[in-house]
């Protein structure tokens, strides 16, 4: 990604000094190895081990961290900020744990702190966001914001592939690491959700806050009844600010309908989805990793920082309030939820009273064949709700209770479904 | 619109505040007559009919023009602009015409004039294009910019309607106006597509400029044989740079492939494509009109300007160059053929001749059924081709052939393919 960014500021430079009087020149660059080969074009003098020398050096007017992670990126950052230096940060863990403070520490120290690439990458998201929708009552930001993970749910959608086959084939393209844990389990996408929430709602919300559930026991089956009733599964991160002034931020996978638009984000690309007040429903879409597109938008965020830094300016995010967040158990929404039950007279009646007794209504339901999985010759059926917008404990305790009832084998499957009434 | 902005400023005052530290004031407005009840929060005593004095008052910092067309808005806004005044627009018709002029008026006079809500109402698309992008190699921008005629596609795809029958529907539902010929003739996304254009590629393009074909002749059976092939028919405004500098600017329909982004777009919505040479595929998608999105897209700009206005500091959109443009004939694309046909022996081997003779290929062909449109009882089929990719003067030359052939009755569908090899 670094040398992404290199090889973009040879190649535009002249361009960019033409559109903007700014020139960019790279003269000192940190890296563990300076003697590795690069095969990039800079003097092989600008090549240091010694990243705090840089950060306050004479010679250089702005910083670029695409270090990761949080030592000693936030160490740096700070030393940077300090001395007077804008910083552009591609880093989403970082920001993603000490954001609001960093964001206050830019702006009391004059100076630019600008991140589009932590976020998604080349997409535009960050500036509208901070800019264009400044003005905006945004009350809900629903993202496709993992790449690794989108791209596992559409080939298993597509292809017919199970998980494992389809994890298997993202990590032999590269797109997903040996250990996929930080993918697959939501933690990536919840630290770029926690930094969305800051910028989008205006308080501040940490990783640590964000709830979130994995793809990993998504099964070929919920991905094919899911396309059977019109909806794709996506994992996606939401940020969502309530009347009362508390925020809720979570991902976990959901059963979006056909005609969302996020229901046509295929592969490895991302897309965010903004709901505000005035501006109705808006869509950012692009490649959310990558070196060229990551590099792309530090890219921009390093020539706005230079041209304000030039003009004596920089831009504010203004101060982040704390967050009160609303427990997940609080929330509401449509859920799809799957059962095995013993197929005996009756047995649908006691389950649609145990819905009944929690006050969850039942939008539809579909009985189909099941295999039995318990071996034992007893005939069982597989039983598949979608539910109206109900309270997420209310639908808890109704499948705690299944849980506890004879004629029901096993509660495979619990997805929300997005946008359904 | 102008009314929707009041609002806003009224219901978002405090939050602004709070978090840009700028209050907005609306301290004066021009309109026709100032005496009709308006039911807006304003003080009588705000309204006036002079709209000279108010660009020009000491009480105004800063000017917001949503008037439309050239005479008086160009004036006003030169005015403002020379009295120090940043200026917010949403005048698209103004600034496909006079847009490259007024951007170097604005910078030379030191200060703002942003148009975000000219070109794509609420979708954030000129802050991404002249400040995000502003490193990258932007190749080409493909656009569904005019929500009228969208409308009327999306109706005659999913309901079957006929071309007239989608009118008449987007007039009762006032999308359309009673003369519709700026929509669907394509003079409105035309000049949004200079707009863009302009920006996206650094070079003045005037509607002028813009070649613009409408969607008046498609036909219903146009539209289904274009679903049976895998496409959705779009009015698509595309603005492309070519390696030698030139640009080519125009407006015309076209068959979208159903896995594009563009092709999930649906009803009155817009979405702007943007092919980058570093950050790959991008897409910006949301409401393209309606007084509530446009008021808060002005009000993002009003923010942006009034915090520029307090710093001492103003956008730049730099200098435009004059531009070359490729002329259409010189352009190529994948083209979608229908021809009717006397139904005899040897017709197709005719017919693909000519193809051959002027170099364009046939990547598939289908004949269907044909009524016999003459009415002479001579039977005829009806010819579908899809060519790869050909100089659009190849394709015109070989359909000027058809027309001198005895077997060929009439060319009935000449439509661009994108994105097909």
């Amino acid at each position: 990604m670094g040398g992404s960014l290199v090889r973009l500021i040879a190649e535009r430079g002249e361009d960019i000094a033409a559109r903007t009087g700014v020139r960019l020149e790279v003269t000192r660059v940190a890296v563990r190895d300076p003697a590795r080969d690069r095969d990039l074009p800079l003097e092989p003098s600008v090549l240091t081990d010694d990243a705090a020398s840089v950060v306050t050096a004479d010679d250089v007017d702005l910083v670029v961290e695409v270090v990761g992670g949080t030592d000693p990126a936030l160490g740096l950052i700070t030393a940077a900020l300090q001395a007077g230096r804008p910083v552009v940060s591609a880093n989403k863990e970082l920001l993603a744990a000490h954001g609001a403070e960093l964001f206050e520490l830019a702006d009391r120290c004059g100076v630019d702190l600008l991140f589009e690439a932590a976020v998604a990458s080349g997409i535009p998201l960050v500036r509208p966001l901070r800019e264009s929708l400044v003005g905006e009552d945004v009350l809900r930001v629903i993202g496709i914001i993992n790449g690794t993970t989108n791209y596992i749910l559409t080939k298993m959608t597509e292809e017919g592939w199970g998980y494992d086959e389809a994890l298997a084939e993202a990590q032999a393209l590269g797109y997903a690491e040996a250990d996929p844990t930080a993918d697959v389990e939501g933690f990536d996408a919840g630290s770029k959700a926690a930094i969305i929430a800051t910028i989008a709602v205006g308080v501040g919300v940490a990783a640590a806050d964000v709830h979130h559930e994995g793809i990993s026991r998504i099964s070929a089956e919920d991905i094919a009844t899911a396309g059977r009733l019109g909806y794709q599964l996506k994992l996606l991160a939401v940020a969502e600010r309530f009347d009362d002034g508390s925020v809720a931020v979570r991902v976990h996978p959901a059963m979006v309908p056909d005609a969302h638009p996020l229901a046509a984000v295929r592969d490895s690309f991302n897309a965010v989805f903004v709901e505000g007040a005035a501006v109705g429903d808006l869509m950012f879409y692009g490649r959310g990793a990558g070196g060229m597109p990551t590099g792309s938008a530090v890219l921009g965020d390093v020539i706005d920082a230079a041209v304000n830094l030039v003009k004596g300016t920089h831009a504010s995010l203004g101060s982040f309030g704390p967050a009160t967040f609303r427990p997940q158990s609080e929330l509401s929404s449509a859920f799809y939820l799957a059962v095995e039950v013993l197929d005996r007279p009756g047995v649908l009646a006691n389950v649609a009273g145990v819905f009944g007794a929690h006050g969850v209504s039942i939008r539809s339901m579909e009985q189909l064949e099941s295999p039995d999985s318990a071996g034992d010759g007893e005939p069982t059926a597989r039983l598949v709700f979608i539910t109206h917008v109900a309270r997420e404990a209310d639908v808890l305790a109704t499948l705690d209770e299944f849980r506890g009832l004879d004629e029901v084998r096993s509660v495979d499957s619990v997805l929300r479904v997005l946008g359904a009434g």
